[in-house]
């Protein structure tokens, strides 16, 4: 994370690509008054965008200052570089989740030192320009990888995008970006597919026993396997060599269910400590809460009520899920508090008439 | 899940063993005004349940109609056996998490047929009588496993337990239940250490890229790891069989890294497939919902006033979740809704000053 400020944006940004990453760049650029300008493959994606008041369709002899590349993956390369040639004095700059490569290519261009790569981390279910939205990008680390060459200006409008943006600025080499991914976002999603795969070999009324771990652990499973397909295949010798680590382990794990506990708890507490390590609530290292169960019933209002029951007993909630049980008319509801006060909140709650327990 | 109808629990029911899960069931059953006894290796457990009200200490000439073996894992064959001998009119069951290795043992003892196993699908990460609650297991599963010689009235007695402290009985055999609870509970948990333990690998800010799918994935893997070594050395071989399966899986995904598409994106599918299968709201398949993003400032009262203008909107929330932005006061709820009400409730909070997106 940096403490930069939001310089000025004050020529143009080109964004070519109106989906729904460009759309949505271009949104949160229009609210701060930057001219924005907008291209894409498909003209009627163009009439979306600026209809959606994402910015001007762009004349033929733009001058950007600025370029952000916002293509599908597989054109990121070629544009980036006709970008470079055909505009000498803008910074340019691309959207995609995979930097190495991308790298590689520019830094044989001419302009190399004009461009930084970028990597928003938001995304949405939905894609294209109407799916678009100014504030998706509000509070999310958005990954700036300056190149081997990329002049100090040429970062600094990068990072000034994405703080524009509303984004959290992050800088780090494509080689570290792309490891951290793998880390971070390619490999869980590997281990989540691997987890729900095998719920295909479930028999009769087993997957009733289903409970929040299984939920959560294979929740991103559902994403769009040609997207995933896309990236995996752009980061594999990361990924890879991450994968290799967990298959070491679990190897290890197998080995030790015939016996070995030592192993077997070694591999454990591994995963206690590294699931300690991920930046929780204002990015501090995840902090303990106390968590209180309330039931609420399944109708609108319900959880209006607990909230506004919660709040006027003063306590912040940190963190909250809503899980509906099974076969019942009823929810719970999973608040999180600071550490020492989750008692005080089941009395409050309690004695506003709720079940409440911790 | 079995649409069977509370019965009579009309003698007394011994509960041996006043831990979290005991005091609970005492709690929930002294609601139904049932007699509950309780005993525990230490007085002062039986002392603390009783003040909170999960029934009285149990006398030597107890005479009960069914006993409630909730004692650490460890002890519960020679408890359940005591017990069958003790009184030979008492239908017996337990809570453990795993059932076939306890169902042999008891196969080998007088009284089996008065056995059924028990495993209420509920706990919380506190233990003890004082963390205890009459709501544990309201609309939670509860997995109930007659043996091979189990007389249909003691398995009468054991779903009557279940459906008098609120849970949703399902009935499947040990084998069954254990390979059931290997492939959504302890393999998932497996996975979810593994994927952690990689982040202790994590350089520098990598893991300021940390996002909502990674918090997932590995939110169980901060579990208590004696617990789970206790867990996985119980059911090793029905959680070995998945785990094996997984590394084929596995070992798929790293080949394919170098090149093979195909095997790739039939993990990827199959993990698609799988995590469809999960049972969502009310026992029904899972189903598709529309999602909603909301800002939300960070302080009370907040929340509050998000659920009453959603709560007005007339739409009823199917689940609700909050992330904390890094870096930033601002929290983001997501709101899901059901299918095609997601943009009417969008406008609805926008109209109300909300930022609300999808």
């Amino acid at each position: 994370m940096t403490a930069v400020a939001p310089g000025a944006l004050d020529g143009a940004v080109l964004v070519i690509g109106c989906g729904l990453i460009g759309t949505s760049v271009g949104l949160a650029l229009r609210d701060h008054q930057v001219d924005v300008a907008l291209v894409d493959a498909l003209p009627g994606n163009v009439e979306m965008a600026v209809s959606r008041g994402a910015g001007r369709p762009a004349s033929d002899d733009e001058q950007p200052q600025l370029v952000v590349v916002a293509v599908p993956p597989a054109a990121v390369a070629d544009v980036v570089a006709d970008a470079l040639a055909r505009w000498s004095e803008a910074v340019v700059t691309d959207v995609t989740s995979v930097k190495s490569s991308l790298q590689r290519r520019v830094d044989q261009s001419p302009g190399a030192d004009r461009f930084a790569g970028g990597h928003p981390m938001a995304g949405s279910e939905r894609s294209g320009p109407m799916a678009a939205s100014a504030q998706l990008f509000e509070g999310r680390p958005w990954a700036v990888t300056p190149g081997p060459s990329t002049r100090p200006d040429a970062l600094d409008a990068v990072v000034d995008l994405a703080l524009h943006v509303g984004a959290v600025p992050i800088i780090m080499d494509a080689a570290d970006h792309d490891r951290a991914v793998a880390l971070v976002s390619h490999v869980p999603q590997v281990m989540s597919s691997l987890t729900a795969a095998r719920l295909n070999d479930a028999e009769g009324n087993h997957l009733a026993l289903s409970g929040a771990g299984l939920r959560d652990t294979t929740r991103i499973a559902a994403s769009d396997s040609a997207l995933w397909m896309d990236i995996l295949g752009t980061n594999a010798s990361d990924v890879k060599a991450v994968l290799e680590r967990v298959r070491d382990d679990l190897d290890r794990v197998i080995g030790a269910l015939d016996g070995d506990a030592d192993e077997l708890q070694r591999v454990l507490e591994s995963g206690r400590r590294g699931s300690a390590l991920i930046p929780g609530k204002h990015g501090s290292q995840a902090a303990s809460v106390d968590v209180v169960h309330v039931q609420v019933a399944d109708r609108p209002g319900e959880l209006s009520r607990l909230m506004a029951d919660t709040g006027e007993s003063g306590v912040n909630i940190e963190d909250l899920r809503l899980d509906h049980d099974l076969g019942r008319p009823v929810g719970l509801a999973e608040i999180s508090v600071a550490v020492g006060v989750g008692d005080s909140l089941v009395e409050a709650l309690t004695s506003r008439g709720w079940t409440a327990y911790r």
